[in-house]
């Protein structure tokens, strides 16, 4: 399995009060058990409020990292199930910006999104 | 804003009966205001047959088709809201193997989710 803490890219899916799905590309590190990912300022403000509004009413959150290539005898995903938190957390955005530059040049203006990962699943295509 | 539909991979959010979202990396394809997925053959039986029984228990779902890249100026989504259905439809499956040649190497061996499309937003960083 390669490494899906190195991906750039993960898929952050919540549920709002009315019990529908949103899902939304993220930005990301894992550190020990948690994933943390912020919210950075995008110009559709009340797209970037949803995930937390939603997290704010049901902090069960599921996250999957994916692999895809035109081979699929080399697809892989990682799927991470847990209860989210919104925080103010400088170390989380430490370690973002240490994932990635463009956050060393402009940091996230939002909060951040720490998952407690409580369920941790793979898949891989490849038989070996 | 680039054509979504060409995108090889989107990720399709479900809801579980007990409130909880689930997202897999799909291939698709949009024919007017449907998009179709179908359920390919995987080692975990289990995994896979988890967004139809979520689809089962609620048919609402969403999907993300998003672009990323290292410049963060060129990125962009969209979003698709939408009510699933399960069914048995070869011209769906004419559509997929058109799109994916591993399709017509292999075709899927599980139903296609039909999902019509209610709600289309979009997202781009570039500011043009």
């Amino acid at each position: 399995m390669p490494d899906a803490g190195a991906a750039a890219v993960a898929h952050l899916a919540t549920v709002d009060r009315a019990g529908r799905p949103h899902v939304v590309p993220i930005c990301f590190v894992l550190e020990g058990s948690t994933l943390y990912t912020a919210v950075d300022e995008k110009p559709k403000r009340t797209r970037r409020l949803k995930r937390l509004e939603n997290i704010e009413a049901n902090p069960q959150v599921e996250i999957v990292i994916d692999h895809y290539e035109e081979d699929w005898s080399k697809l892989w995903w990682v799927r991470l199930r847990g209860s989210a938190r919104i925080v103010e957390d400088p170390q989380a955005m430490a370690l973002l910006a240490e994932k990635y530059p463009q956050y060393r040049e402009q940091p996230p203006a939002g909060p951040v999104i720490a998952v407690e990962i409580v369920e941790r699943s793979e898949w891989t295509s490849s038989p070996s």
